[in-house]
């Protein structure tokens, strides 16, 4: 069987974004995003000793050392990216300076998850990064179409890479990137646009997904109880992670699918709105879903983030199923 | 902080397996099956074009071209291994012969699914390989007490092994082996057995994990619904991806958890009690765990295997856990 023909990396992003005045987004600082989580990849398929560091990160989580090689991976590979003015992530949740950027042109700053599912990591189900790029030196106080960029690592049997992008004036773009067998020659590292276009799909599917998070909440609100057991009667199939980046890429590589994580007084939001709810709603947007705030229901990207502490839930996926959760959780 | 200790793998069997009888199984079955699962992972690190092979296998399942290479991985690395005088997998479910066994000291049989979880390859979950070893020359109309070891392969971040041993005349045992950065020099694989002692824990537990499998069914099994929805009002913590190894591995690291995939008329057994049943069931019970099918409550290792093709429901995990489910579900 013919393998199918896959663009390469720098000739899929040149189609996208033609205009020199990307130029850095395009050659400096979405490669070198994605040659980190080359990086990355390889340091998890290495570190058999996963161990507790034993210090709590700024916002109390446990923190595993191999959060702590992701976090550096990033910091380093972007500090030699000169259009890169801050970053923020939260492993180190302040605005830091990276590079005093001359070119005014393009200027960006990053707000990122260097390694998200901590709790999935010692029984060695896939994991993911998450970065948002965004406009100007700083996302808190923005608007929220300022994040013209956003990527997922994804770590599982294979290494891959979500990228999607909403640049200003052009068509929202999403697509995966998979890496070849970075650890011999991480230079080398080939990079193939697996999936040209990843695309969410309209129904009718002939199976239904669906990811419900935080389900401990159903035990407190009826309401997302009786989704689920409607789910159930209705012959959803289940697929739940509890890792963000899989459960949101289960969906994106099916074409379809619902991840709902509601809140409630008991079980309150444990997703930042920065690191984790912004980028996964630039992702999900760019590839014709939608991605809401499951309290209000209102589009994640409708407002401004004001601190990097602020968190929340989240439906998303198709437009329909997510229409349909909203009517469920808050009709 | 110093790295922790670990055996590497020649040493720990030889403490597990020290009868010059069992020299065979010690120093070639296993340290085989071991390198294949490497070879495996590597296989499929390098295959981002994976599609559908287009035919389908005796089971009418679709095959991925990644199953094909498994199996073949598999089948070539037992083909040096004197003492396997047959095998049959889930690909190609008639048993073969592959060594003619001159020594009748030590003469096995191997049931194996080369790779569990086709369904979740696409979006880069975590998959696995489920292998079972038997005395003599078949599996099949046996004494469940011949098949004397286990070993699921599980390919996420990392690669990893898990080892059941039920040698007569020895303990139980059940550990799991890391592999070192087996892409860079397949030869030099490091293995280091990273937990010498798998063992699922008493209650009381902090975090109590379900994982309910087959979900559907329970449109048809009230009591299905029932025990999934008092899960959910008792706060257990949802972990279900859909692939058995990675959702039984879940427990076997956490120390605890329950595994559920009942049957209905309707929705029909799926696991196969030679290729992923049994090996499975040895595997929770060496550590320390219940396994038992999910329409009689009887243990999985209770009955002979007639047929390759037989299927059946499972219920694994604590036994306490596992007798609450088996109460909810049959009393």
């Amino acid at each position: 069987m013919a393998e199918p023909h896959h663009p390469d990396l720098e000739t899929h992003l040149q189609s996208l974004i033609p205009s020199p005045s990307r130029s850095s987004l395009r050659d400096s600082v979405i490669p070198a995003l994605l040659q980190s989580i080359s990086k990355i990849a390889t340091a998890l398929r290495t570190s058999s000793k996963v161990s507790q560091v034993g210090t709590a990160n700024a916002f109390g989580d446990d923190q595993l050392n191999v959060d702590v090689i992701a976090e550096d991976i990033i910091r380093t590979a972007i500090s030699k990216c000169p259009s890169i003015a801050t970053a923020s992530s939260e492993e180190d949740p302040v605005e830091k300076a990276i590079s005093s950027v001359e070119n005014a042109a393009e200027k960006y700053t990053l707000a990122f998850d260097p390694l998200d599912g901590s709790s999935i990591i010692a029984p060695n189900w896939t994991v993911g990064t998450i970065v948002g790029i965004w406009e100007g030196g700083s996302a808190l106080n923005q608007s929220p179409d300022r994040q013209i960029a956003a990527i997922l690592g994804v770590y599982g049997p294979r290494t891959a890479a979500i990228v999607a992008l909403r640049i200003p004036g052009s068509e929202d773009a999403c697509f995966e990137v998979d890496f070849g067998d970075e650890a011999s020659d991480l230079r080398k590292a080939s990079m193939e646009v697996v999936r040209p276009r990843i695309h969410l799909e309209s129904p009718p599917f002939k199976t239904r997904y669906f990811a419900p998070a935080n389900l401990r909440a159903a035990a407190e609100d009826p309401k997302y109880m009786d989704l689920v057991t409607r789910f159930i009667a209705q012959k959803y199939t289940l697929r739940y992670s509890g890792g963000l980046v899989p459960d949101v890429v289960h969906a994106l590589v099916k074409g379809h699918g619902v991840y709902i994580s509601p809140i409630t007084a008991a079980s309150q939001a444990k997703l930042r709105r920065l690191y984790e709810l912004a980028p996964i709603a630039l992702i999900i947007e760019c590839a014709g879903g939608s991605a809401v705030e499951s309290k209000s229901g209102e589009r994640i990207l409708e407002s401004e983030v004001k601190d990097t502490d602020e968190r929340g839930g989240l439906i998303c996926g198709t437009k329909e199923e997510v229409e349909e959760v909203v009517k469920a959780l808050l009709g």
